[in-house]
């Protein structure tokens, strides 16, 4: 049966268009929504793929209405895929208790406790959601086999993550205040204690300092995609929960020559601060997502 | 004694600062909020004032967060001003019944019905703000001697009610698909009602169409602000709302040849649309603000 998804609103901006879908997700047993935006270019021929993974407590709208990434994903003619943070509706029992655990808290990975059983947004994100940008006939004229990926706090621990773990399936990564090392951040000791269970050597797959440290002990001469991250000196998660230094330390000992590492000087983990170097991300990957 | 403010946040943002402040209204009587965006030039020397006023539903945040105008108000050097649109707290019997009456719909007007008298958005855009930014020390990097004024829907017929019963005050001016004849609109109708009573006399004098309509009879050769209007053909308040064909022939009629209006098509009544077109609206107004 072909995939189906319900188109549930639309906004023109900068010539292209802004579509946000509902759809029917197997992986994850509940309705999911997402938002694409086409930019102008689209309506003439194929258009790679930007997918951003948004952080805790956002929805698939937060990006697509703050950020201010259209005007050059229009620019440069390249899609946005914004898809939300984790299933919801399904009614499992404290899944709304907490804003960092639960609903709108997905952390990008499959969990394996038996109460937390829906929560496989990794899954979703690598599998589910291209499967049906490749199959659905409304996004005929979307290109997913060119795809990158961005995020933004949690959002950047999935783009890391996932990139790190699929090198193939992506041309370029980027983050914004990603969450580097969430096995040492109470964030994601709480996620991957509550989704994946006590034992912590579960928890490396879904780390990307420690995916980096496996690869460097393994001696992995597979070349990583290029990254580019920003994080900003005055979030006042830096240093607790994000991290970048542990980042920057597990890319060199890795021989990862494709990261750039930035600190944006008193920018804080806004959409303030996300909007303001945007573009510089949305140039990054259509350089790669354009080329030849 | 001198004005008080108290800044509540603080994010930095394209090299300059949103600073979202709350201080005591004499006028309304209230505690208000607004945000200012500084350019990075504000650090360096005085830089000029562009009001935004909202529409309806809104507070003081909603452009700030979505209209990505600090980009080119950055690159401009010129300061965004967004205050929010009505008296709230008030606790005025029946004020958050309707979202197109009372809270978060202030119509930038005076009231004269003994319940709403805290309704006087007029004065407050037109006295008390400006006031205010001259005096509090904070301020001191603004020159509200340069103003001009921008809205949207409700704040775009404040911005061409404002601008054209105090054309010496502003510069130009500009409106993003403003509510333009609200005398013959049902917004305005249910807000003039309520707030100024059944004598429609006493309407005209917020009314964009009527008070040009009144420069044509009195043969008023006082010049006018330059004007720059955009409105979106996919609007559904367009025509029973917004009306610009009625703006566009009380403009020709009282010759004011410095009025742009355009229509874009596709565009409806988002920040989307506002988002796309924000540029040329910063643009036009630095070109007057910043000329000698």
């Amino acid at each position: 049966m072909a995939a189906t998804v319900e188109e549930i609103s639309v906004n023109r901006q900068f010539g292209g268009y802004n579509r946000r879908y509902k759809h029917r997700s197997t992986v994850l047993g509940c309705d999911m929504t997402f938002t694409v935006y086409f930019p102008p270019v689209a309506e003439n021929g194929k258009v790679p793929v930007l997918y951003y993974l948004s952080g805790l407590t956002c929805t698939d709208e937060n990006f697509i209405q703050k950020a201010g990434a259209q005007r050059q994903a229009a620019a440069r003619g390249i899609a946005l895929v914004a898809p939300d943070t984790s299933p919801r509706g399904l009614g499992v029992e404290g899944e709304a208790e907490s804003w960092d655990f639960g609903v709108g808290a997905g952390f990008y990975l499959n969990a394996t406790q038996e109460k937390w059983r829906a929560w496989r947004m990794y899954d979703y994100i690598v599998e589910e959601l291209p499967a049906l940008l490749r199959s659905a006939p409304v996004f005929a004229s979307l290109d997913p086999s060119r795809a990158s990926l961005c995020g933004h706090s949690m959002g950047g621990h999935g783009a890391l993550v996932i990139g790190l773990r699929n090198p193939q399936s992506y041309r370029s990564l980027s983050a914004f205040a990603p969450i580097c090392n969430p096995c040492n951040a109470p964030w994601g000791v709480k996620a991957f204690t509550g989704y994946l269970g006590e034992d912590r050597d579960t928890w490396r797959q879904y780390d990307a300092c420690e995916l980096l440290r496996d690869r460097s002990a393994s001696s992995s001469s597979a070349s990583l995609p290029p990254l580019l991250v920003d994080s900003g000196s005055a979030d006042k998660f830096l240093e607790t929960q994000l991290q970048p230094g542990a980042l920057r330390a597990a890319a060199e000992a890795a021989g990862w020559s494709g990261a750039t590492l930035r600190m944006q000087d008193g920018y804080d983990h806004s959409y303030f601060f996300i909007s303001t170097f945007i573009d510089d991300h949305i140039n990054f990957h259509a350089d790669r997502l354009l080329a030849q």
